[in-house]
């Protein structure tokens, strides 16, 4: 287990699915920040399950509950302790297969891990469920960044194959946050929604990728050799269940470019020296370059489907087969929208502590 | 700066391109591993300009010192540091376009995050140089890793578009290594090669996808919440300079399918749990499932291009155009390929030593 | 702030004294460990105030919660998260003095360091009541170790000067639980309750010290240069409220003697090498070397005392007097022993990881 | 191994008393900062063998090679590796004794530790020697904490029981330098001169208490809970070999204090808040307070001897008896004066870019 993510700011994660509650520690965060559980609550429901078609019928609260490190309305340089309690929590379905490895899912791997001792039920601390935390310690770091006009958005830019034209950083920002996928273009999604509502009735489910965006970055976030923007980006976001793939600017497809037509140009802008392409994705070396930081993940199809699978039985160890009955998100795009945002802020905001650009007072 | 990497296992970088050497020290090796400069030799010979006729025409001995940590032909526990001294280093090429800002480079980015002071002959830390000293720990991984039957490969599987066809681990383990491009396939490698002669004749360059793969890895590696081994393994990738994506298993192709298809069954072959395909590239729930461990990184064009880019000259901030002359592979992706290698074994072997797997003497 | 202790074994504490609760998160516990808040109790009802006539009529009744890590009674592998709630916290003695800087405590420094924000009710963070969150950890820590016969102890052997007689640690273990003051010998330990109830009556305290030692400790534990198992105790043992020293072995008395008193000469006794005599604290070049590991740290007289003490007002900037009313130790030794053993037993925990000696999984 | 000290300004050291060389890599310095090895190598020559008639007859040049980092007479903000070689080695002495455990040194636990392997000659990596490169880093942090006024001094209290009379900092910082021992009151320093004198004549050896001194620190170093100040200076001061106890301010005589007599009361002085008395030692909840920040070491007596003492050949599994013959300090204290200042330095420096009070670029 290692827990704990971020060097100035710095993320601890505790909870299991079906346990009492999940939360996190979030230590580091300056003293004088005005916060409150509503505060934190406005982004937690956004990645809540329920505000998306595609998403599970368990229906919870998730109210957010402050535990420390906030006084008075406003953060004291102690650490945050951010909880929210299960309280939907149901063991039948877990009961039928709980011997039976669901495949795409860490059953087997922290089975032989852990011993057996981990608590399965419903993924345990390898559920989606975990990144409410992520949520909540992200909606602390954005308003962190705030306080250096750095903004971190992100949005569904395909599910399932069907790929959302691109629009202006602008638009995603207003459309996304209104669109139930949070696809800022809204053909593409009704697409994409009758996508997902085919699979569904089979049973099955589809994955996508997700675009995350930070605007406004200042030059010289990011600390090579190792702790690189990008590298820790990557770590961040592939803490994210079902994150299979992380790429920068161009991404993938500069592999296939020449340099001629991969280098961004170098011009100056009102003074202030820009590139007139954005293939790096904001990093150069390692280090933002004060364009735009796009990173895109890809999200693999929710594991649990309805389907009849090929599974093993670890406890008789014979073949087998399973399905995976219970709620389960046809398409869990939608709803890891919010974590990735949450991720690059958390990022960002221990950078930029790091670079020395945020203080310590916040008044 | 941030120049360490790892918890146990650690390794921390240092020199620049142009400066005395480059160098590393590995931190956490046990004690007892017969260990030679000529063993590190090999590996660093891989990586070392000229090898491939894409490379670079700076010819370095590129010879391994060890300064500490071994004693007797075996390493003695203390941190270990290793050296290569730099030769041939020739500054007229960058006298000539030091305020002008190389495209695709972290001239700018360095620039603004030190003040000016980085040494930015040759890129400085910056430069692919620094990557010497990645192959000279990876070479003590490996070493280590072999001691309980891990082995990492790295191939090329495309450069400049052009894929080669996909063939068996052992397949890549013979002849890749025997390749000038470090491609199993050799018909592509001839159409890489010919592309890239045909790049380097237009002053431009191309980029490729190199595959890393690790066989034999024991399940369990890895440490959710956020040390997972994919997160870590994509940390460690991106601080390879021109890595602009890392995705595992399916990757991105994973997000186009649906669960039914993208999800590995569980079997069972020879009493052991085993997967009957491996789209989740050996890794569920960040940690190790068994499988091939397998990644795949997106190398951008070399950013060093001989045809006139638009830039700024930053003494002047005017806007001007530069050529970027000197000795530079007009494709860097085999050199890369034993740095991919390595990396996965530093990561690798970090994991086994905090998963308890590897006894702190070895006999 | 930084919050997080330990390399492979972490704490992480939040929570402030007069907030809703103090808790403590514990990473890289062991899956299948038998665990209840039960075990975890028992030790923090020694650390409660009310155990001794010493100490503070403050009256809680600090119930253990396990919030996540724990499923079927053992430790799953997972972050556990451990809570106290605050049930009797009363405002109204900090309201009167809330702008008078108590003279050693650390109203003043944390006034600056977190530009008044921080919550300085009952010293927030500050407060000795934080360690009610080590004690938890360590209780974790102390099962851990009995896996591989580690015991760690501690008992007062000097309150106001009055000195305890050297006992064997057979009598220490036997004689120091049952002692209201965790003195091993008797007739000191009467002698320190009068003198502690003398300052008592002038609104005075007393401080003193506290031996630590750990039995049977393995040979190799510490991670020199700087991972040191000395280096490493002193600074868990230094954040505990009011330790102003920490000696081990001889300590302070070995800078007197010569080398030929001060060495501890080798011997044979039953095929194992031991030490005749112990200056050295069980420690040599930063590592246990099976020797009994002694440390004592030394403990100032309580900071909060009735007698009237120069101030100054921070808000107003004037200087000014202070008497600190409120529920007090007038001497806190007896009630920093269990954390003591805590601390040491955590620090024991990590590098008996970190060194391979610990399984991930405990059956 | 863990060779790594310090957050964001970190150091991380290498070599062996009788390996190629000794050296560090500090990383995190500011980009910058005017930086040459003379700057170096005159803090390097206070630690040097026959600086003091109390110390070895070992003549090495210890000249400071800086290898990276520094380019144009700056630092550039890469990582910087500094490096002695070691010139004047002789194996002979040690080649006699080599199965003889010395009695206070490391050979017994670093032959478990390291099963054996490691570089036992003259101690290997747990050689005072080492602590050359604790000087080096020592130097450069002392030049970033001067950008903001901050001094760290340090100075020889006793040698043998014989204490300095106790004088103002000024004098200390005027006085100790000039002294062979490094101590403020100069009848005292011939006292322990003699005292050494007559214990080397009698192949035995002395120890003694240094003091350390920082002037100026700024209120607000230090991140409790876990990573105060006093927390990390003794860690710290805790990897120089032969350091047995640390403390703060009273330290130990704390304990015996009432809380009347040691709490420091506050006052104002020229507008600013101060204590006026320092049993503090500058430091109150782990945090600076503004005070003179004084810590004590203890030093325990050279552990080689000449005098005959039991052991055991490790080879052989035998008692025996062993004379550490060769060239060694009757006493190091003096050697170690410098040591100590350096450390303190390092682990202000760390703390100083913690809060954000040290520019990443030093102009």
């Amino acid at each position: 287990m290692s827990n704990t993510l971020g060097k100035l700011f710095t993320v601890t994660g505790f909870g299991e699915s079906h346990g009492p509650c999940v939360g996190v520690i979030v230590d580091g965060c300056p003293a004088g920040l005005p916060l409150s559980a509503a505060d934190i609550q406005k982004d937690v429901d956004l990645r809540r399950a329920g505000f998306s078609p595609a998403s599970t019928p368990r229906h919870e609260k998730d109210k957010v509950e402050i535990l420390s490190g906030v006084f008075n309305g406003r953060t004291t340089g102690a650490p945050i302790c951010l909880l929210i309690e299960n309280e939907d929590v149901d063991d039948a379905d877990y009961e039928k297969i709980k011997d039976l490895l669901r495949p795409g899912h860490a059953d087997f791997t922290a089975h032989v891990k852990y011993g057996g001792f981990n608590d399965a039920r419903g993924g345990g601390m390898f559920s989606g469920r975990i990144t409410a935390g992520f949520v909540m310690v992200g909606a602390i770091a954005k308003k962190i960044l705030s306080t250096i006009g750095v903004e971190t958005l992100a949005h569904t830019v395909s599910i399932g194959g069907i790929a959302a034209k691109s629009v202006s950083y602008e638009q995603v920002r207003q459309r996304a946050i209104k669109d139930s996928l949070f696809c800022a273009d809204a053909a593409a999604s009704a697409k994409m929604l009758a996508a997902i509502d085919a699979v569904k009735k089979q049973g099955d489910s589809l994955g996508g990728i997700i675009e995350g965006v930070a605007l406004d970055v200042p030059v010289g976030l990011g600390e090579p050799l190792f702790d690189t923007l990008d590298g820790d980006l990557a770590k961040a976001l592939l803490a994210i269940p079902a994150v299979k793939g992380v790429e920068f600017g161009a991404g993938f497809a500069a592999a296939r470019k020449k340099g001629s037509e991969n280098n961004d140009a170098f011009a100056l802008k009102n003074g202030k020296i820009v590139t007139t392409t954005n293939n790096a994705g904001g990093i150069l070396g390692g280090i933002s370059n004060g364009m735009p930081l796009v990173v895109r993940v890809a999200i693999k199809p929710t594991s649990s489907i309805a389907l009849e699978q090929s599974t093993v039985d670890i406890k008789k160890m014979k073949q087998t087969t399973i399905k995976v009955t219970g709620r389960h998100d046809a398409c869990i795009v939608p709803r890891a929208v919010p974590v990735v945002s949450a991720m690059m802020a958390v990022v960002l905001c221990d950078f930029a502590l790091r670079a020395g650009l945020i203080s310590r007072v916040l008044k």
